[in-house]
């Protein structure tokens, strides 16, 4: 029997607050450090690993947090969530983005249907369309094949794609599973969608317009922006467009797409990389096959994230961590730090699947809570953070968490030795060096130069960001976000919070405003 | 005579906190918001506006912080930084990036030289070799035109110029200023360089090395990389870079490059864009009379930073609100929102201008302080981050006080009508209504659709994004930081911070470690 209760209600929170704090200079220096870094550390899948070394905790504060996860079923909540239970309490819906790469429980039916096989179903039905399009079955109206896809959707429909589609370019062009290239259209601003139409070639680009309620503002205007631009160059669109949206959406049965493929209610859209949200642009870009390492990957993740014992649970663990350095340090925010080009927009997409997902102030019952709930996200790679925003994370007046990723290996394998040592070498240097420096700080006569160190980070390090390594990268922070709402006992899947600014923003267009909005409005030209 | 002094010393701050707190909702509800709306405005150059009606503030707020800007003397130290005083303490440096484009007061003579004269004197340098570069007289080893400019630095040498090319590539294009293709390499990465070669025709690149010290690691190690590549293409390197840096740097006389402009110590990575630094890759992207342009909106903006009147003087009252969110709100972060694609990577610019300038504990004599300094800066452009992290912004347990800018007018002029409305108005009405939504908030008897309001932003409103208004643009944030500083009595001009990092770096590559040093180094194979 499953009991969702507050986390200030919970008795091993009380014993949390009550754990000695770390002094994490101290602890991270010498052997000492080099033990935990040694102990601290928890494989995860595709060679992966989760190194919380430089966490601000120890053995009882990790305690402490192993029973926190007990007395809140945290466990026992997510079997809850892959059988099928209605975890969306506020939209009502069941909770499935892990089905569309395994089944971790039960079948799932809805709408008559099993769920697992639906969108098995999906991806054989994509993987047929991509091939078909890589082959020359399926060409443009001159029966030339296509070089490009255009992905036109926004938030989940666009940052996880975008971000993974960037994460394997390189890597797919030097194993030779570079298929087409990928762009992407989303903001609603005019320049965006006539920017991206001015570096490609319309007659050989085909279009996945994205959007699951078929009414998306911004979505179905880009749509009509490349419609124009198709037809003024001579074009039929119904030959350069699929679409992505649910069965019951306007978009699923027009004649106006080349083919259409189906999500559905249960997968929010910040979940849905793996679903067929990603799925056409990744499987058209990179072949089905790559798509389905990347979906294997997060498969195996899942299965970690399925461990009931704490300390081989990496999501887990690296959730109660996160809300340790919340609740009861009462850090702001979390800097997500890749030292590794090709995620230069993963800490966008992890903006929105966190912030999106735990940035509430109402349990799942519609109370208010009186903690603090998910913590603002932002990053960039490394090293190019280290020239720019580090000097506030080391000597700023406050404390913000850091998340480190790197690769002991290039996705390219094309590097040049300076100074003794590759690129690849410099920048794994580089990161390890941060972590220390973070964490043990040093100690200067000059204030100015001085360094106080107990900044915690932790990493998660792997041999190279393969499609595997990225599939169980996504999956770690899906389920960490998913663990972290589960404690904070809020909803993480839906998001009303967006709802308000979409109704005003139709007052405005439709002139029917007063006060500060007509005032705004006037200083716009609207 | 001017005096330096902690802000907690000061009597009008006493004074600001104890001003009753404004009620946001409330005030900016029915005509009165209306009427704020009107009178919270400042006109700024290029067209643009500053309109902070959406703040926290009222008269006896805003007659507060006036009192706080008289008794910090900012007009004052701005004036001594102007004109040549050694603002950068740390260091021992003048500041003196406003006279890249402009000379505000008197003359500042150093190294034995007028530095206006010295400034202008490389921009002149620069225009020649573009000019010579887009009509031929300059070309590679047979004779041919280079089409694509490639910058390779970080940081400061990197964020700030890609932020001003991303910001015009656009705008240039319609407007038929485009002369070359820019890319950017910057991270110690390999694959970073390595996808950007993969890109471009090396033939037909022209590289331009940034790095005022000559020994920056990445940008050295990356130089070779390209280096590497033009031998290998059977290309002379030295007919395919130039650089930019100091005098005294090893770069500044070596045959290495067909040319070398300056810059000084005066000039903080961070505060480049409108030095040599933003001016090469600019004015051989967009032809030197686009980057005059560029440094003409700044040079009138920053006429508009010395006004004494802090309720004409918009970067200062930015400054100033910004310092009564985050000391007397407690406000912890500022998330910068343009609607306005072609600002994608302006947010990361600020990032870095904010962040490294202001993320200090230690006043400008060295003493720690007891106050909060410098918040965390990101951001994204909307209308994208509406379907993204908006929703902790609107329902999250922190407040997050926003920066929005927007522009009447789209950049490329080519626009769509879906249901009645363009999609520039579509873009403009959203910004409108987001603003008013975090203001007032709604009630809802649905506490998961409740919204407090009480979410206080500001807006830069212009007609277009030109050249113009994109100097002006930067000037602003640069001079809002540079007042910031000196409310905190920090000095805004060093980053000591980032040096700590490096130093273990380089021992990680010596394998000269142990402890976690050592023990990270072994689980990353270094």
């Amino acid at each position: 029997m499953i009991t969702w209760n507050n986390l200030d209600t919970i008795a091993a929170y009380k014993e949390l607050q009550k754990v000695a704090p770390v002094n994490l200079a101290e602890t991270m220096t010498g052997e000492n450090g080099a033990d935990r870094v040694k102990k601290y550390n928890v494989p995860m899948a595709a060679g992966l690993a989760y190194n919380y070394a430089a966490k601000q905790v120890d053995d009882d504060t990790l305690n402490a947090l192993a029973k926190l996860a007990e007395e809140m079923q945290l466990s026992e909540k997510f079997e809850a969530l892959y059988n099928g239970e209605v975890i969306n309490t506020g939209e009502k819906r069941m909770v499935l983005h892990h089905m569309t790469r395994g089944q971790l429980g039960e079948a799932v039916v809805a709408d008559g249907v099993d769920k697992r096989s639906f969108y098995v179903d999906q991806q054989e039905k994509i993987a047929e369309l991509a091939n078909k399009v890589h082959n020359g079955q399926i060409t443009n109206g001159a029966g030339e094949k296509f070089t490009t896809v255009v992905q036109i959707g926004i938030g989940g429909s666009d940052l996880g794609p975008r971000a993974m589609y960037l994460a394997l370019e390189n890597w797919a062009k030097v194993n030779h599973t570079f298929k087409m290239e990928a762009k992407f259209i989303s903001n609603v601003d005019p320049d965006d969608a006539a920017a991206v139409l001015n570096t490609i070639d319309v007659a050989h680009s085909l279009f996945v317009l994205v959007s699951k309620s078929g009414t998306t503002l911004e979505t179905l205007t880009n749509e009509s922006f490349v419609k124009d631009a198709l037809k003024n160059a001579g074009l039929d669109p119904s030959k350069h467009m699929i679409a992505v949206t649910s069965e019951t959406s306007p978009l699923a049965k027009s004649d106006d797409y080349l083919a259409a493929f189906f999500m559905d209610d249960y997968i929010g859209g910040r979940f849905s990389s793996t679903s067929g949200v990603g799925g056409a642009v990744l499987s058209l870009a990179f072949g089905p096959e790559v798509f389905a390492q990347f979906l294997e990957g997060a498969a195996e993740e899942d299965k970690l994230a399925k461990n009931k014992d704490v300390f081989s649970n990496p999501a887990m663990l690296d959730a109660l961590i996160g809300v340790y350095e919340r609740n009861v340090l009462g850090y702001q925010s979390t800097v997500v730090l890749p030292y590794s080009q090709a995620l230069s927009r993963f800490p966008a997409h992890l903006q929105q699947l966190d912030m999106e997902s735990n940035g509430k102030s109402v349990n799942r019952f519609g109370e208010p809570v009186t903690y603090l709930t998910g913590p603002a996200i932002f990053g960039e790679p490394g090293t190019n953070g280290q020239h720019s925003f580090y000097q506030l994370l080391h000597q700023g007046t406050d404390i913000i968490p850091l998340q480190f990723v790197g690769f002991k290996n290039s996705q390219m394998g094309r590097d040049v030795v300076i100074q003794d040592s590759t690129s690849q070498q410099k920048l794994c240097a580089n990161v390890v060096a941060q972590i220390v420096a973070f964490a043990c700080g040093k100690d200067d006569e000059n204030r100015n130069k001085n360094f106080e160190g107990g900044r915690p980070s932790s990493i998660i390090i792997g041999d190279q960001l393969t499609p595997q390594a990225l599939g169980a990268l996504l999956s770690h922070f899906e389920n960490k976000v998913m663990y972290q709402g589960f404690v904070w006992n809020i909803n993480s899947f839906d998001q009303e919070g967006v709802q308000l600014g979409k109704v005003l923003a139709k007052k405005v267009l439709a002139h029917d405003t007063d006060g500060a909005l007509k005032a705004y409005s006037d200083l716009l030209h609207i």
